[in-house]
């Protein structure tokens, strides 16, 4: 059974990021004191809180691969919420070095100031990229073997491992969640920035990665993290997998003619052609929800409805910044 | 589909450990020049070939953390072994670092060579610690999720993501094997190693820890290496992941009665009780094993057989030291 909740801060590594910013909002509106750890190489300064909203924050802008920046923080804290990652997953198959850094090494740090200083309560944002290219849809969180084709997703199970092993060798309770693909403000990569991108740049045509059929769930941001939430309200059991994401797919062609539509409707789609648009991509991806669902968790927003939001809050910043 | 198979020396890190010098006296059998890697710090320079047997080996005293010191060894090589590992369990959960150190970041390491070098198999010895504590027995390679108890099975499930990101990103094979208790002749750990000193220091009496119902399969270290063979012959798949064992299990009572009677049989046990030996211990192993029955191998010797023939041999090598 998991340990009776303690109060005191909750800390948010990557908390500078696009779902780690919609985290610390969150905690801070449930009236936690929130700590957030950020290098700000892939995060922004803009996103943390400000003003009213900051009065229960504190920010350290550190590495998690530099514990001793950090570290004290933990002490007495309620929780943590390792969320810092490397955000690009295509950059690891050129420099595989990368996701052992950011992913594992750093997660095995995180991990180490948690039990170092009994920290109760472990959230970490693993990846549907740990399931491969399963054989399975929707895939439930029992499907095996897991087979990752990215080192993003390898260095996710990889850290999976060591969350599980820690919470049943040192006390911790653990809440892992396998995202779909997460979309909403504050975002820095991924197929809608690509494609703004790319527009931007050429404005006849678009060029997209593989044949366009490949197909998967985008989730909104702070449906996201209301899916911690709930997760870490309800779930009893002293490892806690659930997927997050939503019950539809939405294809890569789709989401160019909603990309190009956005942008005023005159660029052509070029295909590269192939089934899986870069090395280590996952062609076909839907999450089984089912779980989080009998928890009381459920998305508001279909794939295409959380698309659509995005597109529009994209195009209209890139308006107002030009 | 695997590629083709290439003529070349086969790596064995680990090669002077328990498991890695069967599999190096198995590969050279075949007529398999052989090329073992081993730091000497848990594997032993006496359990390499020596004489005629030693004539198509090498051998490269490192650590596989290490890479410059043994990385020119992978050009031109058929396949690699990846064994080496931390052989003591229970150090982990004391010492953290040791299985991110040993497992995880050696096995990058051994996996970048491989990939540099476009070494087209790759076998990795993971281990039935990755399935924690299962609900489903005997455990099939399809069980999920998996949460490893120790940071030895931990770090085991780690490579195992690393392993099938490299496969599918660089273009390797993966052998994946998920191993029971391997005994046999020149281990250095484990239940019947701690029995044997525990008698040696106190012949009246046998502490067990735990209650003795802990109940785990036991496969000989050749047939192990067999099972691997047979595995690398006819698995065809990009990523093969095979659970090896035996289809029955010996409690750990039964264990600590067979070495008291090989011991001359005056001993009582001590049971410290609990249903956990130690943290991160799994109580209750047995690994479903038609995968890897459907290729053709087949463990000769039941569990009780496994531990009464090692138990033989342990009794007689150390009548010979005294």
């Amino acid at each position: 059974m998991a340990p009776a909740h303690r109060d005191g801060p909750a800390i948010v590594t990557g908390g500078a990021g696009a779902i780690g910013s919609a985290a610390v909002r969150a905690l801070l509106a449930r009236g936690v004191e929130v700590c957030a750890i950020d290098s700000l190489v892939g995060g922004r300064k803009e996103h943390l809180p400000h003003g009213a909203e900051a009065a229960r924050f504190s920010f350290v802008e550190s590495d998690v691969r530099e514990p001793t920046a950090y570290q004290e923080r933990f002490r007495g804290a309620a929780e943590i919420w390792h969320l810092a990652a490397n955000p690009d997953i295509r950059r690891g198959t050129s420099d595989p070095r990368v996701d052992l850094e950011n992913g594992t090494v750093a997660t095995f740090h995180v991990l180490e100031c948690a039990r170092r200083h009994d920290v109760p309560r472990f959230f970490f944002s693993s990846s549907s990229a740990v399931y491969g290219l399963p054989t399975v849809f929707p895939t439930p969180e029992s499907y095996g073997p897991l087979e990752p084709r990215s080192l993003y997703g390898g260095h996710k199970l990889a850290a999976e491992g060591m969350v599980a092993a820690y919470a049943h060798s040192y006390g911790l309770t653990a809440f892992v969640f396998r995202f779909a693909n997460i979309i909403g403000p504050g975002m820095t990569h991924g197929v809608l920035i690509d494609f703004f991108d790319k527009l931007r740049r050429d404005p006849t045509t678009l060029e997209v990665l593989g044949d366009g059929h490949q197909a998967k769930s985008y989730l909104r941001t702070d449906e996201c993290v209301e899916g911690m939430l709930v997760a870490g309200d309800r779930a009893t059991d002293r490892v806690n997998v659930f997927n997050l994401g939503t019950t539809d797919r939405i294809s890569v062609r789709e989401i160019a003619e909603k990309v190009i539509a956005a942008h005023g409707g005159r660029a052509r789609i070029a295909y590269t052609g192939g089934e899986v648009g870069w090395v280590g991509d996952v062609p076909q991806q839907l999450l089984a929800i089912d779980k989080i669902g009998h928890l009381g968790w459920h998305p508001k927003l279909t794939s295409a409805q959380a698309i659509d939001r995005t597109i529009t809050e994209i195009a209209d910043a890139r308006k107002c910044a030009r």
